[in-house]
């Protein structure tokens, strides 16, 4: 029988350094002849990224009800567990995920207001016990993510997402529900800090992953 | 102080005349100098709109997950509830609306098989005790309602969407669904035979809706 794979997912504010240290995640499994499948949330499969279109849409015409955002979340991880995390798990395969439930927790629950428990709730109708083996939280002060995010805004020449659009009490707030669920949760959670150079967080990230990755194998 | 609006909802399967009979129930209430706000779901704003066509999107390459599909009725409903529905209601007008919770049970439930428990949960989570004032369930049997389909669609000229693709075994037990409602709620619910001449039909709206109109307003 296979024995299935893990799942570890990279959560974090914006402009923390996830898209880079998701790579890098990657890279290191494979390194050591892990299969490895990388995705991200909301989206990872074409209706779950149809899904997704819907939640960052900026339009002003209309404000996205908080209910419906938070319903529209889970109906993408819905898809995206069914088509694509649970098959890859089940043979064998490792899933790295760029966001996942802590996010909606973050997000619609500490930036938006929603009860946790609401979430909770919507949580185990979606996953039925399914979570993270491990959660890399990359975690830095508000003031230098934001100045990231800035630059990277500016260069991508884009109009910002629906969360972008976001004000810093938004973000602060998004920032302390995640690190009241890594301290919640310290055995999933590994709270990384971002704000060092590049090399020092990978380090970081690399020994949080050597601690766990021999005894899963 | 405004006296809260009713909320009727029209409910059926496939073929069953529910377009015709929606205009019928707006231009009688009208008529007694009604307010009537007319939607239909899945749908009904912008937002809910773009919902709806991701879950008639026939698109093949990938199924939609069957918890996804419910979530994404619910969340287009908690967009409708939030941005039409309630300040309809709120401002007194009375809401006419073209299939509503008892469809996803019917569907989602009946059709696809989703236990009902589930969706009551959902039902609870984004409607809060808001329910139906009255429901106009439009009856046929199968054989007369998919005659009637089969002609729509060959004038209509377009792809089936994912609905309209099923086949009799699922519109049976949507049909079986939807009845199975309307006995446990038989206050809310008037059965209306609509396999019959449509003067007839239209009568039988019209006695239901004067039953129960003038108490109301």
């Amino acid at each position: 029988m296979t024995k299935r794979g893990r799942f570890i997912t990279l959560e974090g504010g914006e402009g923390v350094g996830k898209s880079t240290n998701m790579a890098f995640v990657v890279a290191t499994l494979e390194a050591q002849g892990i299969e490895v499948v990388s995705t991200r949330e909301p989206g990872g499969t074409p209706r779950a990224e149809a899904i997704r279109a819907l939640l960052l849409d900026p339009a002003p015409e209309e404000a996205l009800n908080t209910d419906a955002e938070l319903l529209l979340m889970f109906a993408a991880r819905a898809q995206h567990l069914a088509e694509k995390i649970i098959p890859a798990l089940s043979r064998g395969a490792w899933v790295v995920c760029d966001r996942f439930t802590d996010a909606t927790f973050a997000y619609q629950g500490g930036g938006r207001g929603v009860a946790f428990e609401r979430i909770a709730q919507l949580e185990a109708f979606v996953q039925r016990g399914l979570a993270p083996d491990l959660t890399l939280l990359l975690d830095m002060p508000l003031s230098a993510a934001q100045s990231r995010l800035e630059s990277r805004l500016s260069s991508r020449q884009e109009q910002r997402d629906r969360f972008e659009q976001e004000q810093g009490d938004f973000f602060q707030a998004v920032r302390r529900a995640y690190l009241e669920r890594a301290g919640a949760e310290p055995n999933r959670f590994a709270l990384i800090n971002a704000h060092q150079p590049l090399e020092d967080v990978q380090a970081d990230i690399e020994q949080e992953l050597a601690k766990r990755v021999a005894a899963w194998r």
